[in-house]
């Protein structure tokens, strides 16, 4: 099992966490986003959706972080659970999940702060300002939403790890690397605290990856 | 129950079409993007994410379109199911859908457009640009990739129906809309022309909802 991966994508972050927590071992394939790799012909073969996150099992190449985590979720099931039993908290947790790999994260993804700086000619005031718009935005939907279904602030949904937990650290540690006030966003900034030094978590950090610089 | 919708809104499309294929009777709730109404305090008291659609059973409410077609596919799994039943084949699918709903909706947003040009005063010239780059973009990597899946270039993925075609049909009238040239995309095309009558899809489209203006 191959995983084309950069240290500091959030969207790989999400699948390391999930591999780790499944006690998965695999190989990285470090594919750097500033250096462009993930639009060279051979990765594009691989992955023609031509972003990182993608896991390769033998010649099956699965792009999308949540579609990765999904399948090793229903590939093994019975080791630490992604999603809730029942359809209910299942969509509640999806959703969460979702406001972060939907609504937050591609906005503020390299590849979009750069079409800013170079097709807009935006100044790093504006790109940061930007950014941090976008953050706030997100975490002040989710801060409110994951108040109403955190009963312990240490995981999104009820008191147990779900794959709300694998997207918000992520997010947050990108959220604090560049800058961000968490002050408003308690309940998120406490699940983090929680989750992000827990065996799984921290083995995915970017600063524990074989490309981190 | 309710369906919160806005006619052009391509999420809310996605769930029309879920909900219209699954059979299943809802009221409409309009509620209008370019009038602000999702952050109206009774609106965000549904659902604290401030965005369209979401779908209220009883009173629960459900934010963010997939998981809630998730949802409705896994309280209705017998009717026109979503997703294929092997994990590889379901993780496909999910990647198509994402790429569309991830990396390429969530960037032409409504509230994205209003950002360059409220905040940073951009003219209706690079708007255009912005749009049809991130379209161009997505739907390259998506039509490889459909290309691989697709057998009868009917459906996305093999000849079924599934998610990804959900989320297809919505963005490839997004694309037109803004007049997208969509000659790229033959097998894209293909699938939409193929899908956009049928009846679940039809009685989902922009035009033939309450609110269409």
């Amino acid at each position: 099992m191959k995983l084309y991966t950069y240290f500091r994508s959030s969207a790989a972050y999400r699948v390391r966490i999930a591999l780790a927590l499944k006690g998965l071992s695999y190989e990285s394939v470090p594919t750097s986003l500033p250096g462009n790799e993930q639009h060279r012909p051979a990765y594009r073969s691989l992955n023609p959706q031509g972003l990182i996150p993608a896991l390769a099992i033998d010649s099956t190449v699965f792009p999308q972080s949540l579609a990765i985590i999904e399948y090793l979720d229903e590939r093994h099931p019975e080791i630490v659970p992604f999603l809730p039993p029942d359809p209910i908290s299942r969509a509640h947790v999806r959703s969460m999940a979702l406001s972060i790999a939907c609504d937050l994260h591609p906005l503020n993804n390299l590849r979009v702060l750069n079409y800013l700086r170079q097709n807009l000619g935006q100044d790093e005031e504006a790109i940061h300002a930007w950014y941090l718009h976008w953050i706030e935005t997100g975490f002040t939907g989710l801060e409110s939403q994951v108040r109403r279904f955190s009963t312990a602030r240490r995981h999104c949904f009820g008191d147990a790890l779900s794959m709300a937990d694998i997207c918000l650290v992520p997010q947050m540690y990108n959220a604090s690397r560049f800058g961000a006030d968490l002050s408003p966003f308690p309940t998120l900034r406490s699940i983090n605290t929680h989750l992000e030094l827990q065996p799984g978590f921290a083995a995915a950090r970017p600063e524990a990856q074989p490309d981190a610089v």
